[in-house]
């Protein structure tokens, strides 16, 4: 799995305990998740529409420094499934993870509409810049 | 279900594609449930620990009303199981639903601690007033 | 008065002195009231024309919960007059109140025009469900 | 009146019908009044307490800018009235004005401490740079 | 140079070291310059174009009231070039410095346009009123 | 240069003009760079010290997916600069490119320390899991 985008947690991401709040982890996975929806299906209208199991393994404080990884598991005709985990960077404990997020490639009408992809697109020479 | 905690969705609140952004609406219904855990175990230290299946059953546009509502559906020795459901307050159309939300009650020191809850607490003439 | 929407003030609602900025707390008001005058005129239109005098009786610190009350006091031609009474949801303390908040009924030209309504409107068994 | 602060109307500003949202204005009146009396009272720790009628004169929109104007009217032992004015900063048209906003001089213990001010404090040479 | 826009640092404008977020500054500059430039150029179509060195010569905390300066250095045929600097309005310690943004006047079709303009205007009457 | 955090451009991020703010996109670079900094020097207590020219090379649009690259290119006895750019994750278009950010390593005492570092920390793995 590779881990992209970062977030440092700052005043303004906690809950009144001073940890970061578990909604604003669940905005940025909703965006990061989209992204790579995008990306892989070549369409920017994609809507979330399932997502499994959320287990919170551990929690964040201020000043910490997490990173989101996601990847494709499974290409449906209309739909693409992703796995994902979010991490402390420096440390690499597991902050939480989530089985299977499902986006839903839509048409210009809305509608569900065939993406005709397969597996997973690397952008080329992603890394190699 | 009682429904309290309403929202009017706002420019701020859209995906790019122009409807809710389901990581906003994940946003509200983890502070709405940490509320009704919060109001609950009579602590405000709780944390999320656990989320089911959330199902994206329809969108919200700009300018929608939709209303939260949870219920607590199982009082653990340190956790407490929360359902949940999003809908539009004037269609009454759901938007979402999540079968279960748990909270942990943590004492002082961060550890889960006994909360000695076994129903839901009505406040007192909620409605009456 | 029914209370509905809460929020749990978090550090991101704080003024630099650690109590609930007076600012945040307006902001909810006015969504608040503008949520109840839509719901009310069955209107999405509507816009806050007045408000009456703002008495901050107490205030909120981070963790609280607080819970907002709107009534709608007087039917006008094309206008709408509520009050609001602000308080914490757990020791029932006022925060805050406004006696007099009115919305205008606007027409899809952006001009008043008449809303037709005289008395408050439940929408039905919404305790019921 | 002096107008200092300006504010351009963003995407996050408005509300569902396009607008410049009221209560991100009265959030904005909030801080910006703040600022004013603390540094009349050369003290961090004052609070709103009062805020008069709020009429709003017009609206504004998207890509506008907006600018604040405050004056302080009356001195009390602990405590400061200032009035405000909103007006759109090309045109000059008012957007809203209230006649009265309160604020309390507070001491280290959170209770109203007089302040020992009696006129405007003019920071020197502040439109002579 | 005249200053006009205040802001009082708030908890959600704080980096997790506790002092003001440097990032937040950078918006803040980027909306006064902005909004500088439209009220001399006498066009909201304007954009960010190039901006200068930036020195960070001290920090802010929590609490401190920061005031904004900005004013016209060079007319080009379409473009603008301001100078920005940021204090501490109390103390007037200076806490940043930016000797050049230049923004771009656009037309309708988001290209770029001559203004027509040579010198500075002074909105009438600005501090009689 | 790598690049790592994505942001997808909302209604929240733009300027009245439809595009993406430059502000917020400063914000997002400024963040994205006190990580790095943070990584590379093993040390929470960075500051931004000063960013040399910024060139907006060409604007984003809502919807549209941008990629932040950032590497190290010099590490001083207390300080650490940084080069950086932006571009369109989707058509690699650059957007906006900054020679030189530099970062402060700091003690507890606020005052800066040497870091000790000389080159690139790669936290090993990172594309291997």
């Amino acid at each position: 799995m590779n881990f992209h985008t970062r977030k440092w947690v700052k005043p303004e991401d906690l809950n009144p305990n001073g940890t970061l709040f578990g909604g604003s982890l669940l905005k940025w996975i909703d965006e990061e998740a989209a992204i790579y929806a995008i990306i892989q299906l070549g369409n920017q209208k994609v809507v979330t529409k399932f997502i499994s199991e959320i287990n919170f393994v551990s929690s964040a404080r201020q000043g910490d420094i997490i990173e989101l990884g996601i990847t494709a598991t499974e290409f449906g005709r209309t739909s693409l499934a992703l796995t994902c985990e979010v991490r402390n960077k420096i440390t690499r404990k597991s902050i939480l993870t989530i089985d299977r997020l499902v986006f839903v490639n839509l048409g210009e009408d809305g509608q569900p509409r065939p993406h005709g992809k397969t597996e997973i697109t690397y952008i080329k020479d992603q890394f190699k810049d």
